[in-house]
């Protein structure tokens, strides 16, 4: 008689945003399908004793082979992107379907399936992001692609290639409330951005270190207040993205306070990096930390863990924008003679976002369940993937990390997955990494070992309606 | 051959303070040894469809059979109080064991354990009420204690009887964060309302509603920034019991946004009614309402309802005390001829503490995961039960509450199961109440009917250390 | 021998921003020369016994003659509407150059010095408003007119004929501190206007009361916080003008306490009119209340008059927009067959300004010298025009009010002296109301009696730069 | 024929809270009585040609051979005093006259003339210090002693010879409600100083640093937010005096948004000294910055100035406590041999506190017309002495100081003409002092140098009601 189990899973101490226990884990079908007491004998074994049983983190911001213009390319596509992915232990991506300007949702949509397609090792969802919403998009494309499962969408407020009007985002917000989807919002004042840039390049301030003065604090504020005004005017909840620090929180907590739905995310680099990384003395190595908004200073990430600390963040992701160094497509091919305004934007970090955090997590900052929670629990309730993912129950998927909470690790690129060669974390000892992953049941990544599966295995996860956590 | 499950709980929708799944629940000697999909059949089986599976309720702040001065006694003892909690579907409370002045802590601890014995039909631990912390107090009595399982106790800044010097409040708090145990304070300061109580006294006015105008909300939060500021000197978390409005909330929110440790409670009484209350003209009837902090306002009502949603608090209570109001011992006697100084202070509300609560989820002003981290979840971890109490989890005490959340109810003393001859929630109607109720693994409940269990049955629990939650 | 004065105020009860004094006024070649005891007989004298005399009021926002699109024609010119000043107690005017878009600014100026000349009977000084700033206009015009005595310049954020860009809105604003001048900023946002216009628009909605519903506080919000984070940016002080209520001036208050250089001003509509009185039943007769922002709540009104006392606005002012009720130039003409979007925007109020604040004065809302410095000595500082104006000192202009605190008048449009056919105030009693009115030591106003001074006695005054008082 | 005025004071920049004008004064019996252009010759005349004429500075807390506890004596009395206050420009004093617990007030403030008759030479009232607020005090004395010109009391909530209860506070406050008289608090809980005073002393920790770790931030704030509830409850407004840093600033900042009445002093030190300056390693030299509450740090200064500038402080006092550090009366007697507990409380700084905050007008931090509100017309009215003291007006005392703005100083203690052997800003170079000083129209400094006039020439001023200015 074959067991009732594929798998199970022993001794795990299994944390969720608000429980740990001890139990043993059993599998079916790549479903966790039994929590108990010495469960019968699986068809396969993992021995948990001394690991957490962690719901595979889902980084719900991150960048995979999106199209770019100016023939920029993305290093990382849908099948390195999720092979470093699962090796940090994350075990669902939401990368971003791009409209251009011009181009129809679905156009966007198609285009970014293909790329997916026979790639992803992981299971992934799209968010959109909508660049042009001509009427046909408001009232036809995108009512219909909520329906078929992509139910959040990006918008930006910089960027000339992406940015909307006040009134486009005031049209596109009244979309998600009458179809109950999410807008995430990228919030910085674009025309203060180029009137800064304007007045940089023209004092022939050209270095990496000037793209932190072209975007202080109060320009990333001032956007913040402005889409919070427009939430509360249309009255949906958004979710402000990549929120670099105080000023932006202070916005924030203060809209929260008033009983203002307004979700907000923060990164990585918002907790380990600050504007002096862009301004290396060595030049155009600052190009490394390049991304938007950029990191602030040691008083912000004081600000950022502690918002983390006390829930005004639901989110923590990686905002991975995979551009190298060395490369033609890369960061750093201009050189000095290039204006900082023309760096590829953003920095890798798909593999490390989890490691990253979980060291405020041996360090006291931050509680075990909090981490779950940010990580794995929200996104998932947030993006309509709950209860399939975001938690160890029955009836999840079995998407499980087995997290060595004492191991200790010098992150350096070459034990790094990602198609990047560079990460700005380089040299960083952390507290607590993944030992084993395992997505629906299937063993990814084995004592941190990557056991290469096949290309093609992840699954598109079509999303249902937001959850709205508790602010 | 036996099954492996004394009972199989079927088809339960579980709901923890995160999550929300389906599954079977198996029960054995008293614990939760299984979750799963179609475990096998136990030796006994309830049908859940259609109902939630919720850890049961745990009542931190509630008075059974304190020994009173001035000649007064309770209406419930240990035998009614935790009849009328567990119909209304809580499974643990957490009364006080209360030093008189001159009185040892531990003969206090004694006295109160002989109350219990032989009582109780569900499980108990106890807080302390320090009400004189001379030396043997502070150096010998309370350390021991706390190793011995009391490890929360509760001080006063008014009541003649009970009230703290500012000096011994900061020694108390001192012996807590020397030993990691949790103060509790009742925050009112006590000259003021001395003050007032004399100036309405002199004026002729003897109504219960004067019980209102003579503790202003400026008096609670006088007392409540005083024990932060207090806190934070020492360097120890509290928690501010029975929060009843505004005033003390912004104090409290300030200090958690600052990175605080202050934890905060409140309690029916503060949703549902308001100083109106002690008013009715039909005179002496508003005494039914006399508690401190006395209910305030419609404002004050919103601003609980806005700072339970968004983690301000972090516990909900009944602060039940018990006194009848047609009683030699109760609240009426004296009648107008007497002054409201002289009623004897507190409500009744054991049993209806969880439904009203509840109908605020009903009606979408809360959300099920945060009612069960306020009633169940963050008590647990608080005072020292977790994960034995307050999760529904592989490992726990099978005390579940199967709550029917269509279910409407409306409030009538006759109906209840204390000893108190009124309800101040007569004839209120609430949506959601409990069916079953289980206190490790045993029915006590049935379908509404209360089984008349063994007095005695519930168990006393020593209290481990306090796990601190997220604020 | 002729006096040493032309005019002597006997027995004054001068008051200034600070300062309440008794004393002779000795005014020659309508300069304060003396202020003393026992001054020598003037050529003329007054006896100002229980009066008190206050510095001629400033109305640093009225709107006179000013050109208007779609061949709208204003009811008051610099004659009229100086002569209705005057009559208030307001003795110096500044209203607004207003460029249209194609025209320079210097033609704008010209054109606006055609239409005072000769008119006005007392001094006035102007603003600009731009609303086409070319490359010529900020680096020629704008430096060469605020050279040439207009050092203050207002910019609007909304109206489709007005309106900057926010690149628009910070080129300005770095003229202004290039220069020294000060920026006034009309915060609401266009494309929430338009959004809710269209909405209402489409669902029929047309009556004057629907003016309001289409430009919430939110919307002045937004637009107030942006402002201030462009004047951070730009790092220069700028006034926000006509702020109508709470949420506008939390942002401001907000700004102030970070230390940043954020002035107000506020309105008498702000303080006694509320949306209501856009909607009143008989139809279109709200719309002799249509202004922009829109009057708000009573709640609002409060923290008006709170904001007042405390500080956070530095002038008070009329915003002036006179249009008649029947008029084909006016505000009735289409009645309800036209969208409130068509209605002249802006209401009468430069004759009832001083006294309508004032009656905060005599209900003790209002310090008699918080009175004086919000009408009359911080418009001259923030101006340019001190010690010209703005106070009653040795040296200054002899633009004196002798007030009669304790007289009753009810207003009734019949006994002002615009020419608009309605006070939206009709009907409202207010206690104080100047009774002798000079300007440069004429007697203009006689016991209440307007005694017809030559049109054109009025000086242009060329204004120096700001001289910024504490925040 | 002689002159009409005794003396004319030509060319003068005068400068009051809110105007600055220039003028002759014209001098009568020590009257202002005239202001003007031009004045006729005075029987004396001084040039004031580049110079500000101030009104004369009102130090509103300074102790003068005050009557001590433990046979200790104040280094200055009324003579040393006076003559080191009119030297730095300050042309009145309010000092305090104690009652000793047991004493009748009345007697207390016999006692205090008598200290005071034939030694001031200027003017000055008296604030009663209340300690043993009995019925007799509370129901005849202090309604006797306002009535005859004893309009402000301060209240301790610290210091075991001076401190009141709660209730106490509470009664006091209410007399003073009912009397119209103005309650000055010193807000540091008592218990707290006594509990960390212990800790430190049983740790050996006697160094006068620990005066500091003693009194933190933490124990003012709570007292303030105590005396800001109580001014509540009782309806009247207070005055907060001595406050250190942002802790309390916060509170008073707070209350006063609320609509409290809560009115608040800062002294020199809070501007100039950190901490740091009670910890030099030279040992017991710290002992000369002892005061309270102590000074705070860098930052707090910072947010003293900002409170300055802002309005949050209406006073700006000296807290002049004179003892000398090589003295058996001093501050150094006992050495490290003896506790910070035992130093004399409080620094000198009658002379020093008008130059130490004029230097920050010299640097732009504060408006020469905040100078003049904070340090003189303030305290005039909150203390019941304007018009008389406070300005430069027709009908004030002819109490002018005449202030040269660009002379720079280097603070030397040789240089002063107080009793104390030091001054905590020794070496320390400030832009601005006073010149000539004149009290009531004598000159008592000319050119800087002291005329010893005659030693009692100063009067006693029975003070009338408060008048309460803008919040």
């Amino acid at each position: 008689m074959t067991s009732m189990y594929d798998l199970v899973i022993r001794n795990a101490d299994v944390v969720t945003a608000s429980e740990r226990f001890n139990c043993d884990i059993g599998v079916k079908d790549g479903i966790v399908v039994a929590l108990g007491r010495d469960l019968v004998a699986g068809r396969r074994e993992i021995d948990a004793t001394g690991l957490l049983a962690l719901p595979g983190g889902i980084d719900a911001h991150c960048h995979l082979d999106q199209p770019m213009p100016d023939g920029l390319k993305m290093a990382d596509d849908f099948h390195s992107g999720t092979r470093a992915a699962v090796c940090g232990g994350t075990t669902t991506v939401i990368p971003f379907a791009a409209q251009a300007k011009g181009q129809s949702l679905q156009a966007a949509v198609d285009d970014y399936h293909r790329r997916a397609d026979g790639r992803a090792v992981i299971d992934y969802a799209f968010h959109l992001i909508v660049s042009d919403p001509t009427p046909e998009v408001l009232e036809r494309e995108l009512p219909e692609l909520i329906s078929a499962g992509y139910t959040s969408f990006k918008i930006y407020m910089t960027y000339d290639d992406l940015k909307l009007s006040d009134r486009e985002i005031l049209e596109v917000m009244d979309v998600a409330r009458r179809n109950q989807a999410l807008v995430m919002v990228h919030a910085e004042n674009s025309d203060c951005i180029a009137w800064l840039t304007d007045k940089l390049t023209e004092a022939g301030k050209h270095a990496p270190k000037y793209h932190a003065a072209s975007r202080p604090a109060v320009v990333e504020r001032e956007a913040t207040h402005r889409a919070i005004a427009f939430s509360e005017l249309v009255d949906v909840p958004i979710l402000i993205v990549h929120v670099s620090g105080e000023d932006a929180i202070e916005q924030i907590e203060w809209a929260q306070r008033r009983g203002l739905n307004i979700y907000a995310e923060t990164c990585p680099q918002y907790l380990y990096l600050t504007a002096g990384d862009l301004g290396h003395e060595d030049g155009y190595h600052g190009a490394k930390c390049v991304c938007s908004p950029p990191p602030r200073d040691a008083s912000s990430q004081k600000a950022v863990w502690s918002a983390l600390k006390r829930g005004v963040f639901s989110v923590f992701s990686s905002d991975h924008a995979p551009f190298s160094y060395n490369d033609p497509q890369g960061k750093k091919p201009g050189g000095n003679e290039v204006s900082f305004e023309h760096i590829p934007n953003g920095i890798p970090g798909i593999e490390t976002r989890l490691p990253l955090l979980f060291d405020g997590v041996s360090h006291g900052t931050l509680s075990l369940n909090k981490f779950v929670e940010l990580t794995s629990l929200n996104p998932a309730k947030l993006y309509g993937l709950y209860p399939r993912k975001g938690t160890i129950a029955v009836g999840a998927d079995a998407d499980i990390v087995l997290w060595d909470p004492n191991k200790h690790v010098t992150i350096s690129n070459d034990a790094l997955h990602h198609n990047v060669d560079y990460t700005p974390y380089e040299g960083r000892t952390v507290q607590g990494w993944p030992k084993h992953c395992l997505s629906r049941g299937e063993l990814l990544v084995d004592s941190g070992r990557y056991l290469e599966p096949e290309a093609g295995r992840g699954r598109f996860l079509a999303a249902g309606k937001p959850q709205f956590v508790d602010l």
